[in-house]
């Protein structure tokens, strides 16, 4: 398994064939590429957004006719719609988990994780290819369509990240999901900013924003040209706006006890959420999936009978509720008409005039619940009991998926729970304060944010993400005490969610600061203890006989002076070596170096050389050599990168720590202390006018 | 004037006096630090907010006062109303411009540039000083209260940051002053890390959010408290919140044209205002203002009458406009009702319904006049020629007044600039497709953004700034489509006006990438030839010798092993020196070194020596030696940080360069190329768990 972890390399490496390379280009080509590199933004702009409408649109119309046809069936019996209901769920979900298994295995799961190990330094076989998109994309009709107790928005981001590295940006891609996701252009941004990337050029920052805005247009583009009813149920729900700005949007001091309470809550919940879903995810990956496929596919068929089972059946044990009086103000009806989105679901009442509360949560795509849950001028919508029922139930539910072989999201799910025990606190405030004008969905949103920061301890990006989908910023000061607290509490406990999933995908994430432990070890403490490197000219069995004995990636080159001092002239990369032993092109007969860099003629094409290829796909094991070939020589110096960073041995392990997650960078090297020092650099001598 | 910039110095020194810190400390400090910083950070955020809210008040009570006495006095004479107006504005600019000439001449201008530098790494004397935080305070208010044209968010910004250093986190207060300015707590985290902060820890984004969302509380607060009107005539105006969330909030593609023409003219007239002002600001430094202070004074006060003739006595000039009918829908009446804010002005009317559109625009606060011209259902309300003469005059007083001797800011004199323009096309594009619902206002909103992003150049810190302070988010993708083609434009022909006026002013600003030269040059080509450097044990008279012929700031220090090599043992700073020079504590008479670390007894107080100190304030020339001082020695083992950065000779400037800016390092050694390496350092050495 470690195996197929292996880091992401960004050195430059300034090697004969990278001068070649910038001889050739000059001025101009920067040009070149900063027209490229926006173009290509535009287009993951373009792609992400196209793929989000056609998820959303697909899921809309599955979900819509199937809960159109099941409302149609109750009407003559509970027994057949039942059993339809039952059927079309198990299909859909049977559907994705036949995807996931047989076609694209690193389409499971939200691939939040795994994006962020990627932009952390870390590849994940698999994670980002072509193949991964389409199970994703199709993955994920199935498994949100299929009412499981999931959400699209992870898979979304990881879609946008796909996409986006077919044209090697990945970081774009990933606020592009976000923005896609949740139709908030700045929210991607500053996810891509907080939770994902590790190292951020302030450059790139326009233009991800750039990305993420062409998404929104795209997006909107869609839902406009949708609007007139030919996407059939698309349209009318579907990406999650829920537009509360006609909510409260001012609070009293009195409201603040209760609002901390969610935060706690938040961050219990979330915290315990993580644990549970770890727990079960360890056991998961250890034992059950071990057996095979055919264990997964029966397991996600078993969570799509058991959630449909609870979808259906517990609102039938609900005793209805007799409607509210109608109120022109806000314009909600009760029952809603049939067919329609809506609070006050009438489902199993015997009058007409009554709704089941269970069944506008429970019988309902997740969105709509939501929009529901949020909704204003709707107090006593919902009874307490009603909502605890629901929050037990679909807390189980969503720990219970979490993890089996579908594509799934976590954030959904999240604002579900969040936003059902938000309003129940709402429910008990309202009682409590009575003059006060309060909203039991301002509530529900704050519960939403709570359970998110307590769950994935997101803080900016989630403050934005909610405000913009919500579309009130007035709530901004509410949303952040709840998120301090949230964050804090669940903080005490374990860490976020991702974190915890890559640290069980043994994904080898690097925090963003030093731990403590590192202030007291030296560089030559924490590395290993024998060096195996190789001299400028080497023999190609030596190469050989090395590259099998080991697996390190990264070999310093030595040579000798002419007075026999040795000197270290660089870095040679494996995949590199590979490069140079299959191709024989550039094998000497002579064990002396070549002459010098420019005059020699090197044989191999060499924009192999310029970028750091990454081994992928090459083992040592595959490469086969005559024995002709293997008393041969290789001159390394043309390709191997003469200056990575170095470290003085006795540097403290916190320094060398910065400036490796700082740089994005793959190896250091420790180094004794210098003789003497040729030169100083300040900041004076790097005030070069263009 | 050179010898006032410093770089500033981030490296944590591991030296003797480090460790015994570290051991005195313990995990707990951990802890009481972090609270510590939060504490901190609440602080700087309260603060922020009542400066904030003590500059508004004042300045919209003087400016309320101002108006309505005015107002007053021209219904029976307009000559005296007029040396009235004249008189009270030149009062209020005279006392700013002698705050600013006699107590704090550091807190003249808009402060940006100077904190821009701060965070870059250089350090501008007196830039964060208490008493620049008073002048700038003060100083604002008159220069604002005296109708020039300019704006209080520079100054406010400035005046987070002076905060903030009190308590050493200045990129919170830089944050907290954007909040505070605009309410805007997004925008302002945004701005702190697009636009000012050159290296970011993302976990200080959460604590700035913090602090940016605090100051939006104290604000509402102090807001909600005035709101009953005992704050006098503030409540009604101050803080920039131009709620144009009943505006147009679509759009159509035909629209998108006269966006983009809009986008051009931002770019066009930004990178004139900023090559304007630089300009006259330069021939300011050079000539005018090395006259000394009574020429500031006289300045300021000239571009104040000017001012004042001009607000007034244009709209006399310009003929009155009969009022449009009533509209109950919008409510807005006409001509407003005396001593109100609002549209409409009745200035130099013969008859009751009418008003003057110039005067609407000029003989306003400036607040006022935007939110007029933001102003939805007022189409019509202003012509093309008083927009057009507005935008002349304007343009020329903002110009002007850029470079006086007060606190100015830039944001609201550009925010009109661009809004009279935009609602100039505005103009056109109603006449030209007049079946579409369309606003005049939008218009000049993307004009505001689109001369922002023309002479600022942020992109999208700006994006969300304008989101934020319009309450509007469905206007992002167009606002975002204004300032990608008015940055564009703007690019083409010079700096930002940060930038631009930073280079006046010799802050030696690091842009965020290398420029293209450096990939050519290697390290040794850049740093200075002969390197100065002291043995470990020092002269006295030695030390001040050296130190008095030159100005370097670092020193290597080189030492002899027993075989009688040199060995480079770390780096020793200028104050240092300097603290070790003065205090006499540690000299010793044996020029041998003493014998270890650990053993020896260090009469200094360690905690100077901890943090790299700033020999501000203290020179080589202020210490005086006795004879007998001078042929003493010092050991300078214990003081000096033994692990500063090192690159290999032959590395390139690119790469060099991004090691000195992306871990905020002031000096670097440049090494010749290692004999052997000891080790290597892989990500899989720095999974340490704690
Ligand atoms: N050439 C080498 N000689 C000796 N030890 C090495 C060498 N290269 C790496 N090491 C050590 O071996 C261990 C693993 O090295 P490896 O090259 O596999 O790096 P890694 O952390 O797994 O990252 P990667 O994803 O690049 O493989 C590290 O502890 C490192 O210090
Ligand atoms: N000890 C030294 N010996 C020789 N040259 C040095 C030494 N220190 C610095 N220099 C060179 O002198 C120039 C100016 O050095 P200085 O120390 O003043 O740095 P600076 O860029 O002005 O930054 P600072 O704000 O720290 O002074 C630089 O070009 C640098 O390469
Ligand atoms: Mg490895
Ligand atoms: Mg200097």
């Amino acid at each position: 398994d470690e195996s197929s972890v292996e880091s992401l390399d960004y050195e430059v490496i300034e090697n004969f064939a990278y001068w070649e390379e910038q001889a050739q280009r000059g001025k101009l080509y920067v040009w070149y590429y900063v027209v490229v590199k926006w173009f290509f933004a535009l287009l993951i702009g373009i792609g992400t957004g196209l793929a989000a409408v056609f998820i959303n649109l697909s899921v809309e119309n599955f979900a819509g006719w199937k809960f159109e046809l099941t409302f149609w069936l109750i009407q003559k019996s509970y027994v057949v719609g039942f059993l339809v209901y039952l059927l079309i769920n198990l299909v859909l979900v049977y559907s994705s988990v036949c995807i996931i298994t047989q076609f694209a295995p690193a389409a499971a799961g939200s691939g939040i994780p795994e994006i962020k190990g990627y932009l952390n330094g870390v590849d994940i076989h698999g994670i980002l290819l072509f193949r991964t998109l389409i199970g994703k994309v199709f993955g994920s009709i199935g498994s949100v369509g299929g009412g499981l107790a999931l959400g699209k928005e992870g898979p979304l981001v990881h879609t946008g990240a796909c996409i986006a590295s077919l044209l090697g940006q990945v970081t774009c891609g990933c606020a592009a999901g976000v923005a896609a996701a949740f139709r908030a252009p700045v929210g991607g941004v500053l996810f891509a900013l907080e939770e994902v990337t590790s190292w951020w050029r302030s450059q790139l920052m326009w233009r991800v924003f750039f990305t993420s805005a062409v998404v929104a247009v795209v997006v909107r583009t869609a839902m406009g040209w949708c609007g007139s009813g030919i996407c059939g149920h698309f349209g009318s729900g579907g990406f999650i706006i829920w537009d509360i700005s006609g909510a409260q949007d001012d609070y009293s001091f009195e409201e603040l006890l209760p609002m901390a309470v969610i935060g706690v809550i938040g961050g219990l919940l979330g915290a315990l959420f993580n644990q549970l879903t770890f727990h079960i995810a360890y056991w998961r990956r250890n034992f059950l999936h071990k057996r095979g496929n055919r264990v997964k596919i029966y397991e996600a068929c078993l969570v799509s009978l058991i959630t449909s089972l609870i979808s259906f059946g517990l609102p039938l044990l609900r005793k209805c509720t007799p409607c509210p009086e109608y109120d022109p103000k806000s314009g909600i009806e009760c029952p809603r008409a049939p067919g329609m989105y809506g609070n006050y679901v009438n489902f199993y009442c015997s009058k007409d005039k009554e709704y089941n509360d269970l069944a506008t949560l429970f019988f309902n795509t997740q969105d709509d619940a939501i929009r529901n849950l949020f909704s204003a001028k709707t107090s006593h919508e919902f009874s307490a009991q009603s909502l605890l029922t629901f929050l037990v139930m679909f807390y189980t539910l969503a720990v219970v998926t979490f993890g089996t072989a579908v594509p799934a999201g976590q954030f959904v799910p999240g604002i579900m729970i969040g936003s059902t025990y938000g309003r129940l606190v709402g429910i008990f405030v309202v009682n409590f304060y009575k003059k006060l004008n309060i909203e039991e969905g301002t509530y529900a949103l704050l519960g939403a944010a709570s359970f998110l920061g307590g769950s994935m301890r997101m803080t900016m990006s989630l403050c934005v993400i909610m405000v913009e989908i919500t579309n009130n910023l007035k709530l901004l000061p509410l949303i952040m005490l709840v998120l301090l607290i949230s964050k804090a509490v669940g903080d005490a406990f374990n860490e976020g969610l991702y974190e915890e999933q890559a640290r069980l995908k043994n994904i080898p994430l690097l925090g963003s600061r030093p731990v403590y432990e590192m202030r007291r070890m030296t560089a030559k403490e924490a590395c290993g203890r024998r060096v195996i490197s190789f001299p400028r000219v080497v023999k190609v069995a030596d190469v050989v006989s090395i590259l099998q004995s080991n697996k390190h990636n990264g070999f310093p080159v030595i040579d000798h002076t002419r007075s026999g001092e040795t000197l270290v002239i660089g870095l040679m990369l494996r995949s590199h070596l590979l490069v140079l032993l299959q191709s024989k092109a550039d094998f000497q007969h002579s064990p002396l170096p070549s002459d010098s860099r420019g005059s020699r003629f090197i044989r191999h094409s060499l924009n192999e050389f310029v970028k750091p290829a990454s081994s992928k796909g090459m083992s040592i094991d595959d490469i086969h050599l005559s024995s002709d070939d293997l008393e041969m020589y290789i001159d390394l110096a043309p390709f191997l990168n003469p200056s990575p960073y170095i470290v003085p041995e006795d540097m403290s392990l916190t320094k060398v720590y910065n400036l490796f997650r700082q740089l994005g960078l793959r190896h250091i090297f420790v180094v004794p202390r210098p003789s003497h020092v040729i030169g100083l650099i300040t900041r004076k001598d790097l005030l070069i006018e263009e």
